[in-house]
């Protein structure tokens, strides 16, 4: 009998389900309309009847091995999704709890990029890795940062929070109360408010108000590739201050290598380029030529559902 | 019969030799001279004597269970010291190799931050914690971050240089090549350059160029007690730093506690209040007021051969 297990990747408008083995495979998949439930418990009994509508599908006796979520804020340690500000569900969630409660299988939750790290580790390109580094440039900046083989949750959970490295002190406002945190400059959010300030300072080409309401990372990108200077410069400024930060992270952990996934990510040698090229700068010696910065391994659609069934064939091989 | 194991501290002029048991009782010590062993296998050969007698004098029959040495710049993975400036052996020398041949023990080497965050989580106030950070502020800033009771090596030892975090990006010119790294303010050496820039400034209070030659932390430290302004203003400016870097810190491992230790952190309360205030104000809400600023709970003097015995205690435990 094929051994599998329900990978869960739950964002503010849709839930991602899906079957996955101890290989990765990801046997087959579903989507769950999260808007459509204003109630987190009649959403965890949704997802459980799609799990098992997937395992009749695939023609599988038997139940699932376990259910990993991956969501936004989502604590590993008391199993919950605690105030994430893109859910429908305001406060503390019990979600694994829920899951438990009707499914009557193991159900590990926590946020999306420790999850996307994980993942990567046991199906990616971290396969061969001890020490690594996730960063996942999305709306926000995710991360996820693997010690010798094992996730860092830190004593609550609450660890690899790295998008909320004060790196401007008194810099831009964030959505966390303070200023200058990197993931004010580095992700989606960040890109585009770079963007927004140098165009102000340039003739802005001829955008029009309702046009600059509009900026989002994927129009920079594309005027970055048609030529655009401040578009290109946009990705230069956002490179640099990442490479900074993440020389600093080295020193913490020493890690063989850097992941960059998300939105931003997908930007290429447009955002790779300056990363690396300010990370070896601003990298103590020592670490200079050893690190690489790498694009993840993983089918992007497939990302966060692979990480979140690897939360549980990572506990079943403790 | 006791099971003893031999803690090591190898400094640039003495090395610190110890018999310690299980419950980090130091048995008996001796200090042997770095200084008159250039080479350094004559040197290991001259430590294990010294353990010898020591096992002779405690009446301890039979042999130490291994040997566990803090170094500077001690390569956890590979046994060796790598070009530590402080000491007269230069390149790589194979420390933990040259024991095992003379001892027949295994022997175990770390740099002297790690060793020390060892000897805190097994005989210090860090036995009840599984997630802290230690620092220790000498003549550079050191440091070893234990995560799930595991002290952080990454792939290859080198985790844990926290101190060459780059603060101010073309800050002050660091022994590492770069700029603005964290030790060249927050430690020994920092804190006088903090001052000298302060009385520089200043009318340099009838300071002549003999005595400001003169000026270390301990003089500072005096200084500041008996109401100078700029050297009280320089401990202030150290501990902003150091609180700023530490709530960076925090957002990679979510520690419960974070250990100051060394020359700069006898100063009490003259550098833990203004660490203290300044990280909690720059800490993500999230932990604010959960991760405690603490002095070391080890008597100063035997920390680094606690630190070193530990290492020999993590790994038979493990």
């Amino acid at each position: 009998m094929t051994r599998v297990v329900a990978g869960i990747d739950i964002g503010g408008t849709n839930t991602k389900i899906s079957l996955v083995d101890e290989s990765g495979n990801v046997i087959s998949k579903t989507v769950l309309a999260t808007l459509n439930y204003p109630e987190a418990k009649i959403f965890a009994e949704a997802a459980v009847e799609e799990i098992d509508k997937l395992l009749l599908g695939a023609r599988i006796n038997g139940r699932v091995a376990g259910v990993g979520i991956g969501a936004p804020n989502g604590n590993y340690f008391k199993g919950t999704i605690e105030f994430a500000p893109n859910l429908k569900w305001k406060g503390v969630i019990p979600m694994t709890k829920l899951f438990e409660d009707s499914l009557h299988a193991p159900t590990i939750i926590t946020n999306d990029a420790k999850a996307a790290a994980l993942g990567e580790m046991y199906f990616g390109a971290a396969r061969e890795l001890t020490d690594f580094i996730y960063i996942t440039l999305g709306t926000g900046l995710g991360s996820g940062f693997v010690v010798n083989r094992k996730l860092v949750y830190g004593h609550d959970g609450f660890a690899g929070e790295f998008g909320h490295t004060i790196m401007i002190p008194h810099g831009r406002l964030c959505g966390c109360g303070r200023r200058g945190c990197l993931e004010q400059y580095c992700s989606a959010t960040g890109i585009v408010k770079t963007y927004l300030e140098l165009i102000k300072n340039s003739d802005a080409e001829g955008y029009n108000n309702l046009e600059i309401s509009k900026i989002d990372s994927a129009h920079i990108y594309e005027r970055a590739l048609s030529g655009d200077e401040d578009a290109f410069y946009a990705f230069n400024y956002t490179g640099e201050m990442l490479g900074l930060a993440l020389a600093n992270a080295v020193v913490v952990t020493s890690p063989q290598a850097i992941f960059l996934f998300g939105g931003v990510a997908a930007a290429g040698e447009l955002i790779f380029n300056p990363t690396i090229m300010s990370f070896e700068k601003n990298l103590m010696p020592i670490y200079r030529n050893k690190v690489k910065i790498l694009p993840s391994g993983l089918p992007e659609n497939d990302c966060a559902i692979l990480g979140a069934a690897s939360l549980i064939w990572d506990q079943l091989s403790n």
